[in-house]
């Protein structure tokens, strides 16, 4: 268990772009980077708005000189100072993610980005590229991963506890945006104009989530072809999609659909994965997140609870308080900024083996995530039709 | 709510091919038919073995010299008598399903047949322009859509409570057969071979289930094209599937997802309908019945109860025992032998007003089903792509 | 798994007092009796008034002359037949238990009654003395007990899975009478009204439902001395209670209590067990019937599902059908009776072997009940203090 | 929607006393106080071992000299600072409260305090009028109401959603006790020693908790008499018990039960609260705490889910991220603890107009919890009597 002891030598020095007044998932993005002191906020461009994002900034303790106008002058201004930051996340409209961490690379930060990191696979492996050739680490808040009950999916997977995997059942399937509510919310105005949102509407903003916590506790299944059938029920949404359905074939018989929708109505999140075993099969909610389903078959199903002695120490190192306490989104939302903290530390000295023993979704996921973007996409466009994957 | 009172001025004259001892799904015919005296059991040919079939028809009551050999004894025998049957149900392996039925209707006689009626569409058509050519009933037993819940969700679809129709996701989903169980079961080894199941396993034998569910709660859906992927995860039951995904496009643009599967490990049944319309979904699970989930987007989510004074008179008047006491499948059985007397009853007297007023899974719901398992066939050995449906 | 076949001989000539149209209970019991022919319906005495009882028993296909104006009538009739009863069961209001009841046994008829028996212990011991001279099987339906989940938690308690019990949590906590129903419900009305329904509503009606259940499930636990509260809400019901709290210790140290309530709003039955051990508990819900929860300390829980291999071979001789099916109350009931039928056979032919191995619920379930109900009220009305039991 | 901007002038100086290294709840309180800059932690006595306290202080960030050898020297030190601690809070086993507490006021602090605060009421109220005259505030960490679905219950109760309140049942029991963990866990170990917990150990542990809830939930209701049995299933805990029954008699008629357990085995947390109205109930589970069960009597049950437009703006207040997304115990604390920062601000500038906008479990609460405490032992140790309350 975690009890808030730092896991660093000392917090690394921070700033976000984007994330201020009005955004949700800029508090997400503070509430997990500070709260075990991985991360200091030092700097900011927290708003399209310089004087409303100052006032933001100031808001939260930041020297005004230090809540900047826009990225190009934050990277600037803090390259210029000798206790500048030493990285940035990213938490902007998605069209903006690829020049932003492109220019974080280029001036020597590491970053943590909101997915999708990009629009195309060719900009993802530029950016690949480029955090490689900089030595530089990319997060990617794929937050459902930081969940203890991920990870002991994750190890049971690996110990065989299922059996050879047969089945993959994913789904991020909410019902928020059944009407035209963009017409009413900026927030969601954008996230279905193809100029800032990219080629998708809910196969990137909520079908990557399951996808990619599937390959976190499946780490060898392999996609070999797809196809993907999507729709827009509110019809103004054209070209993207409110509700798409992927089928996955993968390397060596494996099986698996990803059900993406924004308009399950009724739905609250339905975030949900099954992984299907030739002996058993194991379940998990996003809305219960501290409890784990496991299903042998011939025997009674198990439900399986976070912080308990039987679980996998993996999945127990990742708790903050014990069993029977719910922990939440911000806990998940924490493991991952503490990882991305160790992470840079031991990049920065060249840690090789402490990196070796990390997990975290990385520069890779960024790329995965937008490669099975694109590739549903060319499928769907040409009508639902298998496509080979990779 | 059903107290047990008469439908019928008198019971119908019945007999039974198949289901005698050993039989599950005989005694659950049985149960139905005779619960509230819609039916007499007065002979049968219950068993391949003859003097089996007869021993186990005389413990139920019979007169022995109408336990009969096999069928066609049977038909004969019971032409020769002025007492004689009135109505037979099949409960034989599928492959015998066609020419029972055939020899029944021919015989003049009423029928009730297990699913999948038969193996092709052109059987099942012949078996349905001998039915309207004879004025026979056929009634085929999808039993789950005796489920008082069933009824109060096609009249909350009718009467408009989801808003038009966007998504039907269905599931049949269980793990029984995760291994090769067939080496030691009888009645499950014929369901894997093609000689007595017929081009499909799980297609037919489960996945019509949920979607013939799907057609009596929302029969305004058409599908205009679908596509099958199916498996073998027990590779000896190949060339038949024990897991199978179709997508179903639907005219005018609702789209469906079924998943048939005896694979997925741990799973009881899994059997679930979910209906989404623009403003509310539906739930249903058959592993608890008595509950109907109803989510209005926007509002808390409800969960409808069998028996409350809130549900629709179509549904209240199928109980048979007041709300907070579980009922079951049986239950739901009897509402469809109930059902299927009456519509015989109403038939053999021209009574067209009474039929008009009933809904049960007759011939044509038994066509429908042959057609889906054909159609899902014929995608999926093309490689799982789109074929134009009917 | 039963599946139809004779349990008896033949079946039991039998008759109702009570149960006619309008009649929910008197369903139940026919529905229970003859399904699987453990009995036969011949004679009755349906309802209070002759011309409709008569009616309601041709309906059913008895001889007109077999419908009975009244209880003593058709005791005396039947027994001038050489064909006559050899069984009744008792489905009137509370008050008329104890004499059509004794009459019933002092006409050499075996007895089904519904509970309570009767109003007083020493009524209660009084049939009992008599059924035993008589030799005479009396049944009580606490229907509930019937429940193939309900002989699993007993079967499990017996080996010890759970340690020794040192909690029992018990409720039937329904809101159905939250209001003053009864001024437009007959059927509730004399519930609440002690001429007929005796000296409690609630704790007889509903709380030794549960309280059977444990008594089955922990046969060993000896009620050393109870405490009860009970109010009216409804205060024209007093002094007759709508909701009650019986606190029980047992001899030995264990704990117990009981909540029975009808203004539990919202509430459909919520009739719930949990029994709790040194090292584990069992919980189970008459909604869910045909799941028993067992969590084990520093285990995942786990679901029982009825009808799976695991269970214990005495829960799974109850089955009707394989396990996902959903059974229901009718299924219990019909499990009680053909105890009752067998219990009734194997007394006639003096079978002491026989009647060792079942178990029903008999006379001693039938006295235990009154006896609860007699002592919680005579703690409620002393101001809610401990009394001894017994 | 709460998103971290600052809610008081500039952050509380704060210390803690106990809550070091292996101390599950002093990360608790860090982790609410520090979230959103209420407080900056510049003090502390975290250990009773003084050299593994400064270590730990040390690796927080503070200032070595600043990590004091116990609660004395803090506020000796601290007081003789300008920059000294403001408020502090008292993470010690239960028999430290007390002195500590008291020594905290007679300092001039704000106190925050684990419960129980003390061992009995006339501690109890002496601490209360301390603070009154220091015009100091005590927060008493009762984690669970900082919960919004708690706020969205108390408002429903307060507009009369639920009719006059007839029943409160309380439960907060787990199993992890069920037997003598205590000699291997010292964190178990104080716990069942009167010397350091006082004259109860579940009462006070745990069943304070649903209790305070619910005189969040439905402040008017006052006990006017209980009763309460208790038990020690493990002997060796004797007097204390780890299994405890209370029964409530309020004033008005309405009557509640408290189930207090550590025994239960199998059980996780298990904390739940039902209020039972004369039209409908609510429930509340805290290990599912984003969901509130709310079900009239006659209408659907409904499921009202944390961040939704239709729940009241109180609770929608303290909400951190939106609907769908698990909010756990952290955010509940940290709802807590804001309140505590607001009202010490508000406090100190005497602003009470602020202060009677604000609910939190203050010095009031404390005593009424040290209140329950002492009746239910009273009740018990007569043998479990009905006690006046008060």
């Amino acid at each position: 268990m975690f009890n808030g002891e730092p896991q660093t030598a000392r917090p690394i020095r921070w700033a976000m772009v984007g994330g201020g007044r009005g955004s949700q998932i800029g508090y997400s993005h503070r509430a997990a980077a500070l709260r075990d002191r991985g991360f200091a906020l030092v700097a900011g461009a927290f708003d399209i708005d310089p004087a409303r994002g100052r006032d933001f900034g100031v808001g939260l303790g930041l020297d005004p000189a230090r809540c900047y106008s826009d990225y190009q002058a934050l990277f600037a201004g803090e390259a210029a100072r000798p206790d500048g930051i030493e990285a940035v996340s990213i938490a902007t409209p998605n069209n903006t993610h690829f020049p932003i961490a492109k220019a974080a690379l280029e001036a020597g930060l590491h970053v943590v980005c909101e997915k999708p990191l990009c629009f195309t696979v060719a900009e993802a492996e530029a950016l690949q590229r480029l955090a490689e050739a900089r030595g530089r680490v990319v997060g990617v808040t794929y937050g459902y991963a930081g969940y203890p009950m991920i990870e002991q999916a994750r190890a049971m997977v690996a110990r065989g506890d299922l059996g050879a995997i047969r089945l993959v059942n994913l789904q991020f399937a909410h019902g928020f945006h059944n009407t035209a509510v963009e017409l009413d919310s900026p927030s969601t105005r954008w996230r279905v104009d193809p100029r800032f949102a990219g080629p998708s509407y809910v196969l990137g903003d909520i079908g990557t989530h399951p996808l990619y916590l599937s390959q976190v506790i499946a780490p060898e299944l392999k996609i070999a072809r797809l196809l993907c059938a999507r729709q827009s029920f509110v019809a103004s949404r054209a070209p993207l999609e409110d509700n798409a359905m992927t089928l996955m074939q993968y390397e060596g018989g494996a099986f698996g659909t990803v059900w993406s929708s924004a308009v399950n109505a009724g739905a609250t999140h339905s975030q949900k994965v099954r992984i299907v075993g030739a002996k058993a099969s194991l379940e998990w909610w996003d809305e219960h997140p501290n409890q784990l389903s496991f299903e042998v078959q011939g025997e009674p199903a198990r439900v399986l609870d976070r912080g308990m002695a039987y679980l996998h120490p993996d999945a127990l190192a990742l708790d903050h308080i014990s069993s029977g306490h719910a922990e939440g989104l911000f806990e998940a939302w924490a493991n991952l900024y503490r990882s991305f903290a160790i992470a840079m530390e031991a990049t920065d000295r060249g840690d090789a083996a402490r990196l070796a023993t990390l997990r975290y979704p990385g520069i890779a996921a960024g790329v995965a995530g937008v490669r099975w973007v694109e590739t549903c996409v060319r499928s769907a466009d040409a009508g639902g039709v298998w496509v080979d994957y990779g």
